[in-house]
């Protein structure tokens, strides 16, 4: 089956937002074994509009939009495309009951612009949206498939995981599972050359590298009559693939590294101290993002003079003089200092020359001491060269970081 | 002026990443005055490429490609494009030269796939690529424009304002002059309202909201024979807008408000520590993105515990105890209690409620108080309440905290 997306709206043309939407439908279209061969965006205009969904529909089996589904008189996607099956619009009573609900829950009146949110071209499949007040709907129309969705991302992703997906599913008569795995310190490529021959060799489940965040990471999909088999189908493949490159996987789960590590610190009982210099609070932040870090995290601090990292963290001032701040006694004796500061059980201490300035031939902007002490053990320090930007420098030594607790609390 | 963006790459179809290109070039061409009437994505695919191609070029005044200037064998945009224009492909020997000069200087071999990057449709005006290997170029044809530009990020928007902006104002005999205006304290609807009248009533310089990294802008666009009279144009405009929100303004450059307060510590010569509970680090490394920060920063604790609070900083116990950790109480001692220990100039402190746990009817999830101390001044502390989840709490608190420190070095 193939797939286009078209998306509706004047503030994707003037670059007010990405059309992370098309990305979200590719990416999960893709898992789905739906080929997606094009894009498209179009404003609020009918007339270029319809030219762009019939274009599509002549194209592909499945046409997806997004978007123009508000209650405006510029939203007009339902309106359009009815138009374009030559199908009249009709009131679907349990959408406009729902938006009268919520509109109740909220004070507020439902206006007479809202009440066309509520209205669906003859025959279609409506597809309630729990998260906003405009449904989407599926028509099924010369033998191919029209899939209207709303714009926003919150909403789009609600409705098609609980509406679309199901949806697909049984029209295929196949369910599919996903599974992630997420490494650290190995690259994309490098990744991708250690498991090509499965890659290459297998249809289900199929293996995909899966870029974002920074993180490498490759999704295994498997498509079976139940979820059962699918998951079933998996697990073999994913034997393989971790008996390969094992040694990067932090996880097989929809978390990022420092997600892991606030979930390997709550159950092994473990505090933690991080004392920052290049990474500048970063690595702290990247804790906190998970609520439940509040019982792990004793104590941060962002030691970026030298003056603090004596004070607050005991580093010695000849060691400072002898080695200077960016160096391995210098990560040792922060992520030591830290420890004692606060009794954590772990400590992770960062220092480098996250750049633009201030490299020398001897220590040139990247280079990252990155120290995690732990205790009643031996710290171990760790000496990284990153390339590139002051940003990408910090955001490298902070993975760096969290990769060497984790691995410091497993094992 | 009409112009369509024609984006070339497998992995936007398999929403690996987002399709940013084309809201750079959007956003960009819409302060030419230029009209973007259709965003498309086709994959490495020569036919949908050529199909594609060929609409957009029928539609549009200009049409822009980006991405499939690479290396590969899979990287054919210029090849199709010139078969699509009955253009035969010409080496460009300075850009032979270049690339050869980029492999020498990093220690590589230029390799026969590398070459195919030099080549472009005969007749076209080369666009040097100071960032990458694949250079763009323009063809002029049939009265059209084509623009083909290279699909990394930071490569299209080097060659974009280096090359392309210059050629578009020699087409048009016209300099374009954009001026930012970014507020803090005021929501974007709000902001649009107090100047509805101007966005309505001006056509040179256009007013234009802009969205981005959650802080509220506008953009004010003039166009004129030279940049001298598009900047009087923007003059009078700017003053009347700062008239009306100038209390919210905290730039009119191209700044996020975390560099405004690392330009203005520089500027006054200040230094600063920051002591952190609900926010865990993110004001620090806010501020640690910006260089030249180390001059200015003594000092950064993620003071998550309240035994930490009381450690590092001096917060008092029984204050902790009668008031709760969360108090304009506890930030006030925790901003005090940095400036004291470090000796800084200013010192800002936050604490507050993240979520989703931790909520209670009288200190609620979003409840956040923010303290800055100045030395030998009064300590401010203000009360906010946030709404919606955890990081967006604590994106707001850095926010509020980085604008009480901007407003107490300024005034």
């Amino acid at each position: 089956m193939t797939a286009e997306i078209l998306s509706v709206g004047t503030e994707l043309l003037l670059g007010q937002i990405a059309n992370t939407d098309a990305q979200y439908l590719s990416r999960h279209l893709s898992a789905l074994g739906i080929a997606v061969y094009r894009h498209s965006v179009v404003g609020d205009n009918p007339g270029r509009l319809q030219e762009a969904f019939e274009q599509a529909l002549d194209r592909s089996d499945i046409v997806i939009t997004t978007g123009g589904l508000g209650p405006t008189m510029d939203d007009l996607t339902k309106e359009t495309i009815a138009q374009s099956l030559g199908l009249p619009l009709q009131e679907h009573a349990p959408s406009l009951k729902a938006m009268q609900d919520f509109f109740a829950g909220v004070g507020r009146e439902v206006t007479p612009n809202n009440i066309k949110q509520a209205w669906f071209p003859k025959g279609s499949i409506v597809l309630a949206n729990e998260r906003g007040t405009a449904p989407g709907c599926i028509i099924e129309s010369r033998g191919k498939v029209v899939i209207i969705l709303p714009g926003p991302p919150r909403e789009l992703s609600w409705v098609y995981e609980n509406q679309v997906v199901p949806y697909l599913e049984n029209r295929t008569g196949l369910k599919f599972i996903s599974c992630f795995l997420r490494f650290y310190g190995i690259g994309e490529s490098a990744l991708e050359n250690e498991v090509a021959d499965l890659m290459a060799a297998q249809t289900n489940p199929t293996i995909a590298p899966y870029a974002g965040s920074g993180e490498v990471q490759l999704r295994i999909t498997a498509s079976a009559h139940t979820t059962d088999e699918a998951q079933a189908l998996i697990e073999p493949v994913k034997a393989q693939i971790v008996r390969r490159v094992g040694q990067y996987l932090y996880t097989d789960r929809w978390s990022s590294l420092a997600e892991t590590v606030v979930q390997a610190l709550l159950l092994h009982k473990k505090t933690i101290a991080v004392a920052e210099s290049c990474t500048g609070g970063m690595v702290a932040s990247a804790l906190v993002d998970y609520a439940g870090v509040s019982d792990s995290l004793l104590l941060g601090v962002v030691t970026y003079s030298n003056q603090s990292k004596i004070d607050l963290l005991g580093v010695r001032r000849e060691s400072l003089e002898a080695h200077g701040a960016v160096s391995a006694q210098t990560a040792q004796q922060m992520a030591e200092g830290a420890l004692r500061v606060c009794g954590a059980d772990v400590a992770v201490a960062t220092t480098g020359i996250a750049g633009p300035g201030g490299g020398t031939a001897e220590k040139p902007v990247g280079l990252v001491y990155i120290a995690v002490a732990v205790r009643g053990g031996q710290t171990q320090v760790k000496r990284y060269r990153f390339a590139r930007e002051r940003n990408y420098v910090r955001h490298s030594a902070c993975l760096a970081a969290l990769d060497m607790v984790r691995r410091a609390i497993e094992h």
